[in-house]
């Protein structure tokens, strides 16, 4: 029976999603609270979109092939039990053999939150980027309009991107604020490895003025990594989850979606 | 010269506020950083209100004399670079020779936040209390007024509550939800020991059934702490912070209010 998961983390305390020998990431944990959980030597997961270290997670799926047979209601507080603090299984529901986290999902959401403030984070700190200039909407809005649409992105990619194709669809990119915090918000078929962090260094040097709304345009006409601003922190960062097929009738939000303040 | 600071902090990682022989309190920590700043062996503070340990506070006042001249923004931005990254000092401002943190507060406000769904928190571990069973509102509201007014406060008070007399007087008791979050505001003339966390427990109880709205009036009117509900979770308790004569013009805000989720 295959088993799709939705997971939030906080990302903060892991080198990012994609397992590594050291073990102090995202999937490790996952990974042997469910074998606990089972009583099994080892359950492998394979998720919709690998997080940066630092990168949070509020609705990140993941499936598996059930090993044992459990009621869906225990693959959530089972597992928990197993699984540190910063991260919860939400929910669990059986999908069809043909179901994958990654190759069904038809677009992803990402929300980036700032702190725009003179004094850095404190109660937020890891959970937010930080300016302490000044930011304006409207340049920031008409640099967003530019990456609309199919477009190649490889200036926006990082050098160790797997991407088959750096072309992908950006489908929405809304700015928002609320009191000193900013959230921009994305949604794409896919993402380039670094692309969000790499478009929030420009639309900031763009909403700072240091570069006028159209240098977007030429930033991505160049199709050159080194013309783009430096890679933003990952803190602010969050993947607000993968969007299926709504015969499939996943979740697409959990309650962490309502603990971001805007 | 006297000076007032606003600082923000998460408790989770500190045994509280006040200074202890560990070092381990949000207390020890600024005082450490004001005197490396300054240069100085030592600088004593005096706090508005004291958190317990795993209460954060959003705008939390000090008030110090200082040994040296600083520029007053320097108390702000100096400081901070001492600090760790879960404190900031958000404000620094010079106060009359009169000035004291905890006898010149007038009223001071706390709000709880709490977390309502079957599975546990992740993101927001450490930020939120959490109850798995549904709360109801308005019976939640119906006792809350009971609390409204000047009281004999005696069983919400703790075994330690150091406080001269057990009355004080709630200003406001507001209750409301967002999503899976609640949200419950306080003002009061002063708080005993543990005051909001015997209440939140006595309004959870009410809010899933357990107990009548007019209980509340009963736990009231007993003045004994056994007939009231078990001390609530620090985690989602937060100092917002006392209120001042308007005439000092003491910042009542920092950036942090805006980051609770509602």
């Amino acid at each position: 029976m295959r088993i799709a998961l939705g997971v939030s983390y906080l990302g903060s305390a892991y080198q990012g999603w994609q397992s590594q020998p050291g073990g102090r990431t995202v999937q490790d944990q996952l990974e042997r609270a469910l074998a606990t959980f089972a009583d099994v030597p080892a359950i492998g997961t394979l998720c919709a979109g690998r997080t940066d270290a630092g990168v949070h997670g509020l609705n990140q799926v993941v499936h598996f092939d059930a090993p044992v047979e459990r009621a869906m209601f225990s693959w959530v507080r089972g597992v928990n039990r197993y699984l540190p603090p910063d991260m919860a299984v939400q929910w669990a529901q059986e999908v069809p053999a043909s179901f994958h986290a990654r190759n069904s999902a038809r677009a992803r959401r990402y929300a980036y939150v700032l702190l725009e403030s003179p004094v850095r984070p404190s109660v937020e700190a890891g959970r937010v980027g930080w300016v302490f200039r000044p930011l304006a909407l409207e340049p920031m809005r008409a640099a967003a309009r530019h990456l609309l649409g199919e477009h190649d992105f490889s200036s926006f990619r990082a050098a160790q991107c797997q991407a088959a194709s750096p072309v992908k669809t950006l489908h929405r990119l809304e700015i928002r604020r609320r009191g000193p915090y900013w959230r921009f918000d994305f949604e794409a078929n896919a993402f380039l490895h670094h692309m969000i962090r790499n478009i929030m260094g420009c639309l900031i040097a763009v909403g700072q003025g240091l570069k006028p709304p159209d240098w977007m345009a030429e930033v991505l006409a160049a199709r050159r990594r080194e013309v783009a601003a430096p890679t933003f922190a990952p803190d602010g960062l969050y993947f607000l989850g993968p969007v299926y097929d709504p015969a499939l009738r996943l979740p697409e939000r959990t309650p962490a979606f309502d603990w971001l303040p805007l």
